[in-house]
């Protein structure tokens, strides 16, 4: 289990939580929560608790077949109460909500986007990122942890040889947090009081190198500047280099 | 968090896991593990761990109201890597399995035969189990954790006026394990690799007094006599007396 | 068609329709109703009509293939009109409701558990139970008069030659009957009315032989103890004895 | 039970099961078949064997509060084994398909046409369909069999006071016939061989004053004429006058 | 873009829209349409505006496979506010309505009548008509529009030698259209505001040649007689020949 | 109906339809498309053809009764054979797919964003966005067509007195564009042969006051850097800039 300290790197005004507009959340990944699956990772932003796994079988779906390439999907899933009043189970409802597709589809991208399917081989690996409890950025924490998990399960590949060992499937790290603009002050890294208060709401995905995978903004309020679009690229690309080093720090077991 | 002592009352074959066949698995009841619900507790029997939450909330559905009742009701679920190999998810999959819907019935039954409705008053208690690994007893840890967060609940309740001071809903306590007879010996708490192999295979749910709220047994292999189920009703209820206690000391905050 | 003679084994205190505690309704199997399947049999528990069907066909499921087994399966079903007010058809709700589920799949394993599937070989029955008219005691008849049609399925697949000559599928006969406490006194075969006002309620499958295949007892109203378990348990005996003896007559053509 | 005489109006070439092309099945209604039902009849049609009942309730659907009218309406559905080889449930496949569709809508319409809602008051009917088993023809034994199970929940109705004792629902009497050409002959009542075999097949519902509800003609093989249009219809009035006189005796009690 | 002329043939009573009894609306057919499809046209029958594209692909469904035959479906569907009301998407609902099953069945088996499944060889063509503005006769127009994409993905497949050169695989042509009984008088081709107040509504599918494929005659109000019946069929052969010159002059350019 | 000049403002690389860099396609709204809905527009960006309605109604969803406040929501789908090869229809299938859901919701969100819900009153607006053809960059041409919709359904709302004559639901226009980055140039306006070869691929939508509504970038190929997007926003805001131009012409009727 790897805690990043309580970092405080400006002095603006203070928020609900004591943080400070440009501080991460307390952040928490317990590597290995689930001793099923191939990797796995039980990621804790503040009160955000998302437990990642990362399923790793031989071959691919009929249409990737003969390629000799391999296929990264990613599911996400929140408890019924995981949130302050509970919701139906889309299992009960019987069909997956939009708001669900679509940040399924945005963790998928994501992590695809730093594998080399050549070098996966033909082999899948299903990331289930289901929310236990909610307060802000679930989504940003699901792909943060979600490649802990899928690191974990390409070593547990390597050493099963379903993954030459000289071979490379991963060609970066990824991380990402939430930004947004509150009372007019650009602020990391949001919990559920602060994003419904939210005027601009963004979603940045970052390599560790980084470069930009997703970002995705959006005008809950009043429509965005390019100014305050600025302010909030380049808080991102500070959260997400931090959670970056604490990646790096939990998978070499510091 | 309360641990049950690794009781060991008979020195007979041992069995994979080093238990005795009259033993529990080592069984922890994390109260509270969210903060969101009105009550919660992480069990686990083993490996198996179970996240039960109880939401209520006043109001009773349409077919109940004007009564002066409330109503209990629950619902099972596995995550998709809860499992040694991967399930598709069943929102994915656009409908409930059997299995799913017979066990989420199974567990409201039994939580309700223990609850006085009139005392409830107009509520509506929705128990969530949602099963995070899965080890063997998933449907019993559920009932018994289940048990701990509607107590909880219900506490919240008359703190918080739902429910009126004097009342008392809960007129007994109620617990679940699983039984089975396996190379011709009945064993207690059965994981995974021995419920496989269970020739016969049964779950019982008992209430505090000691008496059977629901018996279910099933022939897996060669159809039992009366005499083997005689043996597996007495482990059961050797079982569900500890678990009681268990339950006793988590919610005294031992 | 074979009826049984409405035997009167006690002279303890009459139920509304005149029955002895532990005497049986008029019970009617009319064989080979149906002249589309392998097997059939209209049975009927006093007012309770369910028509059961055998589907055998050649070939297993895929994930069965190549192992030399057969596969039985069963899915039970009621029409709109068979109870007193209308239910909405699970095919127009477009989902099949948990108790469906749950009947189905005790069907299916208390036939599979009379059945020699290296025997039967890589073939398919389905038992299709449709109950036509319904007052109590649906899943009982169900499975009672699935025996007949599959034991005529038999025959004609070996008549077929898709079953060898000498091969013998069936290891036994099998009957459920339903059994209750009602005000205070153990009782047999429920029909509806004496069905909602059970204290307790147990379905028990028992083999020819008088083994247990399934024991499912749920308290509906206070929980029960060991003494009324054994009485149910005995009188469960009772009733599937005497089924057994018209099974075996009906397939006899007595 | 009422059965029709093996009429035989004509000489021409017979058919495989011996009748003359212009000459209906043996027909049997079997009324009050359910005692659960308002109305109810077992409708056989040669090997076609309907089960149809009406429930009427009290209460229109909402959009047709208040406006003094009653509501009628019909579901048809066929057992899995009602044919020769076993089809998949629509319960379980989750969704109803176009046949099934169709054929509801017709009987629908079929029996609404003769029914004077303004008279019926603000009840509604719904007429349940199905086929036990199948052998051609089954939706037109539906709507025949379902005359006779509306006229009898009517009947109950004027008893119960849920409709006024002058008032009179029923306009007139309904019922249909299948009529096809086969090898170039106009055919009557066609069973399941014959059926297959027609180039053109035709649905014809009239009522007891011989005049159409419904004409629904498909050329299967060859597109038809104006000529064999009006020998299929002559056919269709012969047919249904025969049905319509069977009804009457049936609902006579003769 | 091929337009009818106004034709105007007798003198009776005006409509609504100044139409004489006999006569079609204004009919624009606008082949290809579509640059995506093998063959389309957007065809409208005065207010009514469909667009039909026919997708032909070599191979059949599994169960035609190796019969050197090929298999022509169609699908219908209305846009939302195709309507003077919006209506639901099915595909919102989760399932198509009765009403769509119905009509895409008809316009596949009106067009199956004309083809020659052996000459089409293993290909496949779906018709897709998708209802962009309704004012009536939808499933005429869809039918009528169908036909001409139909034989533009014929002429495509010749070649792209997917149909050999001398295959002729369209026997006919086909066009539909709907004829209704309006305060007494038989009328051509109903928009919305005639069609709701028909006493009786048919729609017709006659070939080139004249002859019937589809009668699909309902009494709406009250049932109808053989004279009725015939005027109907009249007019509808009246309306069809005008419509399969107007297909004619369109595919030939003109 | 107004058309865009063909603006040709770089002479950089030429694409493969010849267009600069920054240069859109041929725009074409056709207003009043549809004579059905309150609103509508037939929008074209070079093949690409989206029909959009707004369809306005009076009341607002429960959830928002009472509040004094209207509803905007939107619904985009896309004809089966809109795309190069036919794709199964959502309603058959039964479900909504993901990308459907995702950009139902963006729509909706973008259109919301320049609407003062207040002003709007307790009315409630559906913008179906259906794709007749797809070439590339559909749900920006839904979004810049639907707001020619939802205009027109405004001035329709005041002159019917939905909407009051002073109110100002209108904030602001908005309008939408892909950019892209292929060959590692960026360009405007994709048509679906770009879109697939682009590396990083970004839907902007901006207000007419050139404020940003939505941002959503996606690395396809390589993650893209700070210069990258920044060159990306610049194509967008020029891109948008123009479109908010045809749309003022358009609603102006010049």
């Amino acid at each position: 289990m790897t805690t990043a300290p309580n970092s405080s790197l400006s002095a603006a005004p203070r928020r609900a939580d004591g943080r400070a507009p440009d501080e991460l959340r307390s952040i928490t990944i317990t590597r290995g929560w689930s001793t099923q699956a191939e990797g796995s990772a039980l990621i804790e932003f503040g009160g955000t608790k998302v437990l990642c796994t990362a399923s790793l079988t031989a071959g691919v779906p009929r249409w990737l077949k003969g390629e000799g390439k391999g296929w990264v999907t990613a599911e996400y899933a929140m408890l019924p109460r995981a949130t302050n009043t509970r919701n139906a189970r889309e299992s009960v409802k019987g069909k997956l909500g939009g708001r669900t597709h679509e940040i399924s589809r945005l963790i998928g991208r994501s992590l695809r986007s730093i594998i080399d399917t050549k070098a996966l081989g033909e082999n899948t690996i299903v990331l289930d990122c289901d929310v236990l409890q909610a307060d802000g950025g679930t989504r940003t924490a699901a792909i943060t942890g979600a490649y802990v998990a899928l690191a974990d399960a390409l070593a547990w590949a390597k050493e099963n040889k379903l993954v030459a060992r000289n071979a490379e499937p991963l060609l970066d790290t990824v991380a990402a947090v939430s930004v947004g603009i509150i009372d007019g002050v650009p602020m990391l890294d949001l919990p559920y009081v602060e994003d419904v208060r939210a005027e601009t709401d963004m979603n940045v995905v970052v390599t560790g190198s980084g470069k930009f995978v997703e970002v995705q903004g959006t005008a809950e309020g009043a429509p965005f500047d390019r100014a305050e679009l600025d302010a909030l690229l380049d808080l991102a690309l500070h959260g997400t280099s931090q959670l970056a080093e604490i990646q790096r720090r939990t998978l070499a077991g510091q």
